[in-house]
């Protein structure tokens, strides 16, 4: 693609900036559960946040109409295109939930339609906008279930997922709004994804890091995968505190210790080479039961994730977790078991992309930040499915998946600055 | 005190062997549960177990009474000596305990009683036996109240404390079984300390570490004091574990593992510079309503125990956990809290004794091992009333305050065989 540059970005960005502001207060007002947002993948809260959007859509001249998915497609009524950009995100949110998760992307590309219709923004490629439903894993134990379906990627067993209150299931939620589950169960494509161009996604960012640098807005280089296990035990042998001297003791918690801090240094290590890395052990107990002030402790659990946008350093994390707690198996005479391990492959940014979303940065006046997702989001389905993918991050505070977060709208409408600019230069 | 050394160990040993395993066997029955064996502090247990001593004493000449705070005293009714050596243990065990912890120092001096009334072991200083009541806190939340009760240690409040299933108040109980309880709540002091040439008490070893040496006994050096908290809270902020990076991490668990490795460091440190140490963190736990395995954890809460012979090496511990926490509220942006210390005494054993009965191990043909004492014991309270105390401790195996415990009688009265030797020396 190339970039037109010197196109002014300001015009009716008054306008666009109010009528995104009365979008997100009346998905708000349709979607209150009283302390936050909901909206159910595949419930009311998310089907009526939908219509809200379809009634913009239909007083500004946007076309709007279901996919296969039950996700709403909107374009400006151009024939099927052979190639066209598209950009979207998720209407879905987590129970008691944030207004702007997801809902911030949709916004943004409906916005992109309006400037075409209203301002004669006028792209090389024409423009499509997808309100997916279902990303949050909350209330089916499944994420990016909207894009996935549409990649054929959702079997039968997930379709089976009981929802987290009802316990109805995934393909029953599904099929009651319109998703063709026959073809879904067949693990049919559902869209072509060979005419996307390429696939952009606005999200808030769910990580302090934007407020900490005092940015708006940044440009997303990739999405961590991760490799993760729920439950490793590490097992000694318990004993009186007072009288099982240091030569003899086989200690849980300081054999748990000892691989956490070997950990933290393979992390320093790998960052300082440039890697990118989190590493978190979000769980961690003695046995409740049996533990006590004076006894050795004979037992502890705990949780191991690391994330990464890279593959190989996932393929190292893991194999490093093993080969300390073989150390430690000899060196604190303690053994360690492992439930078996969850891996999410890592999704690449095309660089293409984030070169010329960071070069849109630069056009519009903002700096050219790049960060890592640490979050999943559709658009790793779309990356993974082939399609040149992009993202930008709004600066957020407080995180996501929680009513305060807080996205200003200042920031958003930078945000749109960005992905405005970046659209109209693409060929 | 001169040893006088020479004389011949092995005569009737054979009978007291049989005496001891008799009267095991018939304590056993008294008190047994049907799991292991219960002596309640102030209860049926202990007092049938003091009843078939009481009956044994009665068939060898040996005369029974009671002191002022119910414990049993036995000698061989000589009048109140100007000075007398003491020896002595518990009778009561914790619920569904092990039939060994505390009985086989009484047993052993009841042995050495018989010894002089059947054997003609006739020691320079009289000897005198006392079976103390209430030394196991499993009942009262108290330890050691027969000692601290003769030694004017035990206040108002102790007295309050309820007996952990019925709930009766320790004061009632002490009563019922014929303690002075108006002399005890005064904190008069019921025994003449100054007359106690020495306490000497058997007790097994609760430990593993005459198993993993393969040695029968070993002389006792001291009883390990402790500093504790029950609980410290690290506080750092919790956060998604995919979005929040490295610099920015407030973590909780990461924190609470250096704190434990640095004072592993120290432990190290001090054990190789000769200090007596033992660290425990028993109770390690995140926030169970809240942590996840993809949750950077903003909190940890833990247990701290160290225990030393030395209150130096306690004072330095004690110091060295805040100068880290300190230290690592700076290096991982967390803070920690702490419940109030609660700390306990070292108590010595008198070196004169040890040295004595380190010599008596060697005269009668065993290695002359010393270990530090873990656990507390009776012996800790006379040594602190300035009484010069020694220990021997039996091998066992499985640990105390267990059904499983296991003291072999042949190191039994190998025990005891140093115990004579040394008494049999004493001037």
């Amino acid at each position: 693609m190339d970039m037109a540059r010197n196109v002014p970005v300001t015009t009716g960005m008054a306008a666009l900036e109010t009528m995104a502001a009365e979008l997100f207060d009346q998905i708000a007002a349709v979607s209150a559960d009283g302390v936050g947002v909901s909206r159910p993948s595949y419930g009311d809260g998310e089907t009526d946040a939908m219509g809200v959007l379809e009634a913009f859509a239909a007083e500004h001249g946007v076309s709007c109409r279901s996919d296969r998915a039950a996700n709403a497609i909107f374009d400006l009524g151009t024939e099927d295109p052979d190639s066209y950009i598209l950009v979207g995100s998720h209407m879905d949110s987590v129970p008691h939930g944030g207004n702007y998760d997801g809902l911030a992307g949709v916004i943004a590309g409906l916005l992109l339609l309006v400037d075409c219709r209203k301002n004669g923004l006028d792209p090389h490629l024409p423009v499509r906008v997808i309100a997916l439903r279902g990303e949050e894993s909350a209330w089916f134990g499944r994420a990016c279930v909207g894009s996935r379906a549409l990649a054929g990627e959702l079997g039968p067993e997930d379709l089976k997922a009981p929802h987290r209150s009802t316990g109805r299931s995934l393909e029953a939620c599904m099929k009651a709004v319109g998703a063709d589950t026959a073809a879904i169960r067949r693990q049919e494509l559902l869209l072509d994804f060979t005419k996307v161009r390429m696939f952009l996604e606005v999200h808030i960012e769910q990580g302090p890091v934007l407020v900490e640098r005092g940015l708006p807005l940044a440009v997303v280089t990739g999405i961590r995968g991760n490799v993760r296990h729920r439950r490793i035990r590490c097992t000694g042998e318990s004993g009186h505190s007072g009288t099982v001297p240091r030569w003899l003791r086989r200690d849980a918690v300081f054999a748990v210790s000892d691989l956490i801090m070997r950990l933290d240094e393979h992390w320093q290590t790998i960052q300082q080479h440039g890697g990118d890395l989190v590493v978190t052990v979000g769980m961690l107990h003695t046995d409740a039961e049996h533990d006590a002030m004076s006894r050795v402790p004979g037992e502890a659990e705990f949780s191991f994730e690391a994330r990464s946008e890279s593959d190989a350093t996932l393929d190292a994390m893991a194999s490093l977790l093993r080969s300390e707690c073989e150390a430690l198996e000899q060196a604190r005479k303690v053994s360690f078991s492992f439930d078996p391990a969850i891996r999410s492959a890592p999704a690449r940014c095309d660089s293409v992309v984030v070169d010329g979303l960071r070069a849109a940065c630069r056009d519009v006046g903002f700096e050219d930040e790049a960060v890592a997702s640490g979050a999943g989001h559709d658009a790793s389905i779309f990356s993974n499915a082939g399609v040149p993918t992009g993202m930008i991050f709004v600066r957020n505070e407080y995180g996501s998946h929680n009513p305060r977060e807080a996205m200003a709208l200042d920031d958003f409408m930078a945000g749109y600055a960005v992905l405005r600019r970046f659209v109209q230069g693409c060929r």
